[in-house]
């Protein structure tokens, strides 16, 4: 983070905020600020949308049009806290062309619109902090943005759902299966009632996005990011995984290639004891960043939660209040970043049904070889690369496939090569 | 951290460091530099002591006056990475007392010198960092300082000295005896020639301090603080832990207990498989901070090596650049920390001889009933006081005896109250 207007808020006690959303994370962040009076921030303002729900504070502390808030000269910042991504860039564009400071978690929405949101945060003067975004309640952007800003990363990966993870915890601990566990991490307030922005790796495919960007400089679309879940998952699998001395963890793996591409994925995977992510479990999250010289860094902590991402927002809060802004030192317009598509992932893919896995095999071009029998049912190993998993994976997942990776992402031979873009990006 | 100072620097071209010290530390530092050149940093000048050792860069890049670089006002950053703690204090004091922006690693320094070095930071307007003294290349230090600035903490311990981490895996994983892993480890650079202060736990007792300042607003004079070492570690007791299903571990354990004291100790501890420690192994360090709202923290990363130290030490260099300095938020003067020391800690404590053993039972005022055997000999297991501790440390160790805790540090009984101090502490 860098200084940035450092007298924008005058000595007038207090930062007064303005809360838009009281969900989980903004009742977190409201009940941290009741509870530690020294902070030096109120929230002077809380925008809810509907009129009706039953709140936990007096009906006079909420009001409902949030635009209320945006326009409202005396609010210091505006924390964002809402579920919708498209009224929440709304409001935070408007924010921003306002040149206003403006704290948000909302992942989706930051992944979708990073760009166009650095362009209104530069254009106008405004500043947009979102370390509750990725990781819960681990400092893991500022640390990138700040610490290992000026030192090239070669890789960063992490558990970033702690809903799926909860669910492979359980399923791993309590031989559960799928539906039972996700039922569990539902009940104990983990997972969403609609539970397939974690499940199909959505969540965890906006934050590597928003990794790339800081780790390397990388902008790229997060439709163009393979996520692939766990809907399909089962105890068959659980049980292969542990034969091998390995659990299976939904990992988001973002790297720099010898040719100074970048690749972002996120999968299942099959992790060693010897992992750090082997001993991240239920709702915890784990971050590796492996930087040339500091070496590899791991942090976990818990990845969801009121309190902990309230912790993360009020830390932006009071960071704003210090003129910190984030420096995107990876992100410079002479050194251009491209995408990595030119992979090949080493994988594991399960069907009950043997007839399945061998159609999966024709979709993935893998031979007939590939395809094994367990205790558990029909399988199948192989290496596949990157663009063809892209091209199929909405079908494995409507035809209740499971895949994991089973090894690291690796650059694929020259005979793979699919277009001309990746030839010239293979020669760099 | 916050700013300072912001036009100190002038945007005349890359950042000029004076660096002081050209040991492991300050050679890589130096080279990340040679292979950053668009960090914005240039070394301009470097002092050493030695006109004769060898170096591996030319004679003239060298100087023997470290007070020319102290007193040299084309200077932008003073970067002391020197050995000697006496002589670091004199030049980074006077280097503070001109209002200059100083970067060190010299934790021995610094823990003894901490409440000077702030008051000179404050009166004269110069900036200190120092995140490479604790943890290596772990930014514990900045990210106590800033992001967890405004939320209590309740404990903060960690594994801080990679040279007796790498003795205690060599001798776990190799089944070698103590002098046997201390040889590798000084042979392969992990270990200092004199290893007293790493074995001993001297150095990590100074990182102790450093992070009870920052974490706590704990002011503790060293010698105030417990530290156990390792030399006196058998084979006997790796083999006690691991039919525990344990692990030693030398961990600093930094905490505040209910009545508001914080308590600050370094030893050996037995550390179960499900301890963020046990997998801390060779010369990596990891630090647990458990926060109010932000729950537990694990970050593990090198905490030796010239490269990840001198990784720390640029991005204090370019911190600086961006007027930032440590906020301190939990030191202050309206709010004085007490030490904690009406504590009770349950160890373990063996040596080869039985007569040695009873000896210590009666020092240590412990039953002759926690005298025990196994097949590695005699052994004895209890509770005793912290203020015991302390008393015959040096006792202990001049007889060869080894201790190590067994459990979590606990508020003694009314009971044994040592002096009204203690007893007006508990009644707080």
């Amino acid at each position: 983070m860098s200084r940035l207007s450092p007298t924008d808020f005058a000595a007038h006690g207090p930062l007064r905020v303005g809360l838009i959303g009281f969900g989980c994370v903004g009742q977190g962040f409201y009940d941290i600020l009741e509870q530690l009076p020294n902070a030096e921030v109120s929230v002077a303002r809380i925008a809810v949308k509907s009129p009706t729900k039953a709140r936990p504070l007096p009906a006079e502390r909420f009001e409902f049009n949030a635009d209320a808030l945006v326009h409202d000269p005396t609010l210091d910042v505006l924390v964002e806290l809402i579920d919708d991504a498209e009224e929440a860039f709304r409001l935070v564009s408007t924010a921003l062309r306002l040149g206003r400071h403006v704290v948000t978690a909302n992942k989706a929405m930051l992944a979708r619109n990073l760009p166009a949101l650095l362009r209104l945060e530069r254009k106008h003067g405004g500043t947009l902090l979102y370390e509750a975004a990725v990781a819960g309640s681990i400092p893991v952007l500022r640390t990138l943005d700040a610490h290992f800003g000026a030192e090239p990363l070669l890789a960063v990966r992490g558990i970033l759902n702690g809903s799926s993870n909860y669910v492979l915890s359980c399923m791993a601990e309590q031989g559960s299966d799928y539906a039972t566990a996700l039922h569990e991490a539902q009940a104990l307030g983990f997972a969403e009632t609609d539970p397939t922005l974690d499940m199909a790796a959505f969540d965890p495919r906006s934050k590597a996005v928003l990794l790339a960007a800081h780790a390397f400089g990388l902008l790229v679309p997060p439709e163009r990011v393979l996520n692939l879940g766990i809907e399909n998952v089962t105890a068959a699998d659980i049980a292969f995984a542990r034969s091998q001395g390995q659990k299976i963890k939904v990992v988001a793996d973002v790297r720099r290639h010898r040719s100074g591409a970048v690749s972002v994925l996120v999968t299942p995977q099959l992790v060693a004891a010897d992992s750090p992510f082997y001993t991240v479990e239920r709702e915890a999250n784990g971050v590796e960043a492996t930087a040339a010289f500091g070496g590899p860094q791991f942090w976990r902590g818990a990845g969801a939660g009121g309190h902990p991402t309230g912790s993360a927002v009020l830390a932006d809060v009071l960071a704003l209040r210090r003129g910190c802004r984030y420096r995107y030192a990876k992100l410079r317009p002479e050194a251009e970043v491209r995408l990595a598509q030119n992979l090949e992932l080493n994988i594991y893919l399960r069907h009950p049904d043997e007839a399945v896995v061998g159609e999966a095999l024709d979709w993935l071009g893998l031979p007939g070889a590939a395809l094994a029998a367990d205790a558990g049912g029909p399988y199948a190993t192989g290496t596949v690369p990157l663009t063809t998993l892209l091209a199929w994976r909405d079908d494995l997942r409507a035809r209740g496939i499971f895949v994991a990776r089973t090894g690291e992402v690796r650059k694929a031979a020259q005979s793979i090569l699919l277009n001309s873009a990746v030839a010239a990006e293979t020669a760099a």
